[in-house]
Order: C-alpha cells, then structure tokens, then sequence
C-alpha cells in the first residue's frame, strides 16, 4: 500500500454535499463522475496527496443507497494506492482478507479497483485501487 | 486543510489489530501511545503522507467504548493537518460548522486537535490537527 488514494463518503445529495465539502476543505471538487456500472455519481476534492470522493446513489438498491439507509451519511470506503492490484490481492487472500468478487474491475476516476469485505478488516470496507495509466 | 493527517479506527483489541493492519498495510505501527484525557490507547501506522491511527477504549463508557457498542469496529473520524488551528475553528464556525468543545485541546500525537460534529459534516466526524512542533 503507496498511501491513502482517497475516501470515499456516502451523501444523500452530492450538489449540497459538493456545497460543504468546498466550506470543510476551503477548495471546490475538481470533477465528476457518473459511474453507470456502480450506479452513482461522484466528486472529488485533492487534499495533500490524497482526495476525498463523494458518492451519491442513482439508484434505490446499489451499495451506497443501501449503506445509507442503513447507516446515514458517512464515511464508506477507504482506498489505498498500489502499484500491481493483481499481486497485492493475491497477498491479502494469503494473509486472509477476504476480496470481493473475482478480480479487479474498473472503478471511477481511470482505476482498476478491488474491495476487502469489511469483515476481514475490522469493519472497514478497504479499496485497493491501481492507476490505470502506470 | 493541508491533507488528510490520519484516519482514525476504532477497534476492540489493539494486540490483534496491530497485527491485522500490519499485514493489511504491509508494515508494522511505528508507536502506541496512551491519551489518557481520552481513555484510550492508540497505534500508528504510517502510509505515504497520512497515518492511520488505531484507537482502543481504556474504559467502559468513553467515546470509542461507545462508538464501539452503536456501530462496532471501523472508521471513528478523519483527521486534517491544520497550520492555524485557531483561525480555522473560527472559519469553520462562520461557515456554519459545530465545533465541538471551547477550543483545541492535547491530543495524540503532539498535536493540537478539536473536532466538528458530524451532524454538521455529513456524518463525518472530522478532526483538525496542528502539528506543535510548528
């Protein structure tokens, strides 16, 4: 793991949340992103090396509508940098983390993405994401 | 806000998540280190810029002890390294964030730290931090 890529936050509406985030980090988000195959939309602020990723649902049954009802707004996912997605599952599934779904797929923001279930990694739901263009 | 400082975790047993997050991050925590204002006892992991921080309730009743009965282990906050703690609490505030408390206080890490409800921040309980050694 390189760093903190960023984290990602569930909002109930990414207008108003892109609207606090801007008065929180003192700078606005720099894009947005619909993920169709995720079914939400998302922004991003830089902060240091890292950005913070706000994700509002397009959907009443994805993951992030379903963690809001369940939690409300908050953090959702923290992703980590790394180098070679491939070897660094591999590694996790040796050391016991559990890694959902087969491989890595494409995420938002030009990466290929993979999750550790938060079951294997003290309640955190863990994001490995590796540059698509290294 | 210059970058994310640290995100802070909540767990029930430090010794074996000290182990979990070494073999997640692969390398060890670089201290532990005991707040005893707070009631817990934290570790240090360093990832690029940022740190993860895990924090263990020394009592029955303080704010992990509690976060831990409501939501089990996962992410407690997410902290912000600060250069004037002072002057953003004060422009948090104008902005319409709860700061909560009278003003910065001691925390972990030689730091100078106050947090935002979040009930004002989207659900996220954000922590700034000024480094005293600046």
């Amino acid at each position: 793991m390189k760093k903190i890529e960023h984290i990602g936050i569930a909002v109930k509406d990414l207008q108003a949340s892109n609207l606090l985030f801007e008065k929180l980090l003192g700078r606005p988000h720099y894009k947005i992103e619909e993920v169709a195959s995720e079914g939400v939309i998302t922004s991003f602020f830089q902060t240091g090396e890292s950005k913070v990723e706000l994700l509002q649902s397009l959907t009443d049954d994805g993951p992030i509508a379903r963690f809001l009802q369940k939690r409300g707004e908050g953090v959702h996912h923290i992703a980590f940098a790394v180098d070679d997605i491939r070897s660094e599952i591999e590694r996790l599934r040796k050391e016991g983390f559990e890694v959902l779904g087969e491989g890595p797929k494409r995420g938002a923001d030009n990466k290929l993405v993979a999750f550790l279930h938060p079951k294997s990694s003290n309640g955190v739901l863990v994001e490995l994401c590796q540059d698509l263009k290294n």
